[in-house]
């Protein structure tokens, strides 16, 4: 069956290695989205396994997400995280936007065109000269004390936080922090329970460490925490300032019910602050961290605000996980490089990163209140908005219409590329009216090209 | 006892917890080396738990090297590895050579004094500017393709590989190339077997992986393939073409040995070829991934030769590897960042590596006869060398002594660093007469000195 090769020496229990091939062969591409898999009976025939060995190796792939089964039907692949592998955004594998697609309204992009290149170029010149001999060789998994300092500072301007330098772990990009802290908290068959939906691309790290992730559903406001409950988790992953994909902005009370929930189990929250520096109105939201530094594990990143590129992250640490961080990230890859970590430390001393995220909001607000207006236009009173004004992309909702695979299918044929909510569910089927819309990479001439490319294609397939 | 603190409610089992809260102390350090453990009786009851729990979980410390037990003897805390952590080459804390030492033998440490500066800070400014546009958002985890390009042609010119750039992938250095080979590949309980000694650093990856560490002797040639054995291994860890520590060259039997020996068992062979940029005499030495392209995963890395923190290295893989190897590079930490790598392109492309390399390989065999002369000089027929003239250390063996625990507090009353084989053993007690002694990073001055501090020491503990 589908040339899968067991070996019966290893000192790998049978059920494992099939588990292990199903799951690699989904996760590269091979075993495609909404492929059946073979009986149980059948499977387990032509493997000359016992059928046993062949639920206990299905099972866990349902329990990880991978495939789906619901009573009575058959098995199949999933597809929310395999079309996130080729969809999303801060994962997506080499593929500029290019001619493939008329408009693109892939999510996660910042523009680009507007970063200053030369400031950038010459600050990291200068950090190259001013560098100690010393920085050439190792300098330590936490990174470098000047950068940490500038960052303890950008937190309390940018977001009223009071962050010692000592708890600030300098990461290459905020996946590299979702990856260590699999790594020093995750094990296998531990818990981890996350927002439904949510950037199924960072569950990975703890998919691949063997853990059980168990979805929690999200409204309008962020995450139910009247539905946290279960197995003590040793993990919940969260995006509290922004919720990711659909925009809300946990209130205090679910704050207050997530930290207590949190203490009682011993679980760590994992608090992402993806793109927090984009508020268009109100003030900044007081990150989780701020109430309680002993169970959040806050994770920022600069991808977002400077350039994808750049692979430079942080998180801020409990102090009682400083010495497996520190032993994790020495056995992982070492350090971050030091002339990102200097230059970046010398761009928000000179406050030119403050300057940019200024310049760059009013830009993203722009577009943003160009697309809502174009919406409005095009749409009238079908559809409506999910979220915070916050961001590089929209969650909009269409009451009474589903999104089904025809209109993807045109979306492609039309050169659009547009996402569903439902790519970033876990539970399916609960979010077949909403659509994910990223602008901020996007022109005003393309953002009002792409909702009449919307339009049409609505208009064409689903009306 | 110690304050350990089981969780009775949680899924994992005690066993589990119990092994892994003392695997995190040993780590992090706050269990030294040399601490004995309770005994099996006296834990079990102070934790309310079965004896068996504790036999199992001190099985798997032992198993992993943590901890050692000699019939007869109390169960300890190994030093192998803690020294390792705060002594070993690449894998340094923060800890620059300072006033702490007189002379600082340690291994692993290239020269940095005459690295060109000024020519990498334009060649990273060039860099900078002339990158397109899209390489500010990602393009890839398996890295630039002129970067990969020109790594192909630097393989073919240092050591007579034809090698395409399709199978090379870039790496944020060596490290984390067995940390991703340990993700792809390692599974819990999985073999690995090792050299013994070895660079007991870069097994952590394998070990927090949860792998079974089964260390092979070594002698004067390297790897003893004789001794290959045991369960189907998945992973063979090796350094043929310039053993560390001990310095041997693979001999052509041994490497057809080991090649037959993983392509019966279905082992993968991780070809760790550190340093051979530097060999003082003789023809460079073909790497095993001449021989056999299916089987062996073969790593390199620019930290040795240029500077440690550029954090740049690579793999070349089988093609079969390639889809995971992108799967879990996407999820660790996406991408190396672009201007190093744009920037060691054009290092290798303009030849300045190669005159760089030629011009330490002078210093560095200048250095090394200083080395042996003053060490001739110092103890005549004391003494022995090991291993090939190549590399930047040297392990030097004095038939008929000990170095004791005094000879070692001596060594750091007096501001000598130096390190033992000893430290790199995983079965203890084999390689007592023998020490090694890094140079590449030190001058003539300094090395005179370091072995008068070595002889003064001897002489004053050991004779």
């Amino acid at each position: 069956m589908w040339g899968i090769e067991l070996n019966r020496q290893s000192d790998i229990p049978l059920k494992r290695q099939l588990y292990r091939t199903l799951r690699d062969w989904i996760l590269n591409g091979r075993l495609p989205a909404g492929e059946t898999l073979p009986s149980t009976r059948s499977l387990a025939r032509d493997l000359k396994v016992s059928r046993n060995t062949v639920c206990e190796a299905y099972e866990k792939l349902i329990a990880e997400g991978l495939v789906s089964n619901h009573p009575g039907a058959s098995t199949r692949v999933a597809d929310g995280l395999l079309i996130e592998k080729a969809g999303a955004a801060s994962l997506t594998l080499s593929e500029p936007p290019g001619p493939r697609y008329v408009v693109d309204f892939q999510t996660g992009q910042p523009e680009l065109r507007q970063f200053p290149r030369q400031l950038w170029q010459k600050t990291l010149y200068r950090a190259a000269q001013k560098m100690p001999l010393e920085q050439f060789g190792l300098s330590g998994p936490q990174g470098l004390l000047p950068l940490r300092e500038e960052i303890s500072g950008w937190l309390f301007r940018s977001r009223g936080l009071n962050v010692s330098s000592m708890d600030i772990f300098i990461t290459a990009g905020a996946t590299q922090a979702l990856h260590l802290i699999a790594s020093a908290l995750g094990e296998t068959g531990q818990t981890v329970l996350v927002e439904d939906p949510c950037h199924t691309g960072m569950l990975q790290s703890f998919l691949n460490r063997g853990c059980r992730v168990i979805p929690v559903a999200v409204d309008r406001q962020g995450l139910k925490t009247d539905e946290l409950s279960g197995p003590p988790a040793s993990i919940i992953y969260i995006t509290p300032s922004h919720q990711f994909p659909l925009g809300g902005i946990l209130p205090a009370g679910r704050r207050a019910a997530l930290v207590r929930f949190a203490r009682q189990n011993g679980s760590y929250i994992v608090e992402d602050d993806y793109d927090s520096e984009f508020r268009y109105s109100g003030d900044p939201v007081a990150p989780l961290l701020a109430m309680d530094s002993e169970q959040v594990i806050y994770v920022g990143t600069f991808s977002k605000v400077l350039f994808p590129a750049l692979r430079v992250g942080y998180v801020v640490l409990p102090r009682k996980l400083h010495p497996i961080w520190n032993e994790r990230r020495t056995y992982t890859d070492v350090q971050n490089p030091p002339f990102e970590q200097v230059a970046l430390a010398d761009f928000l001393q000179h406050r030119d990163l403050d300057k940019y995220v200024r310049k760059m909001r009013r830009v993203y607000a722009d577009r943003r209140r160009i697309l809502l207006q174009t919406l409005q236009e095009g749409f009238g009173h079908q559809w409506q908005v999910w979220g915070d004004a916050a961001g590089l992309h929209l969650a909009i909702e269409f009451p009474g219409l589903l999104f089904n695979p025809e209109f993807f299918k045109q979306c492609l044929t039309r050169g659009l590329r547009i996402a569903p909510v439902e790519n970033y569910c876990l539970r399916k089927g609960q979010h077949l009216n909403q659509l994910l819309i990223g602008y901020g990479h996007l022109e005003a001439a393309q953002i009002r090209q792409g909702v009449r490319l919307l339009q049409e294609i609505i208009n064409h397939t689903l009306n």
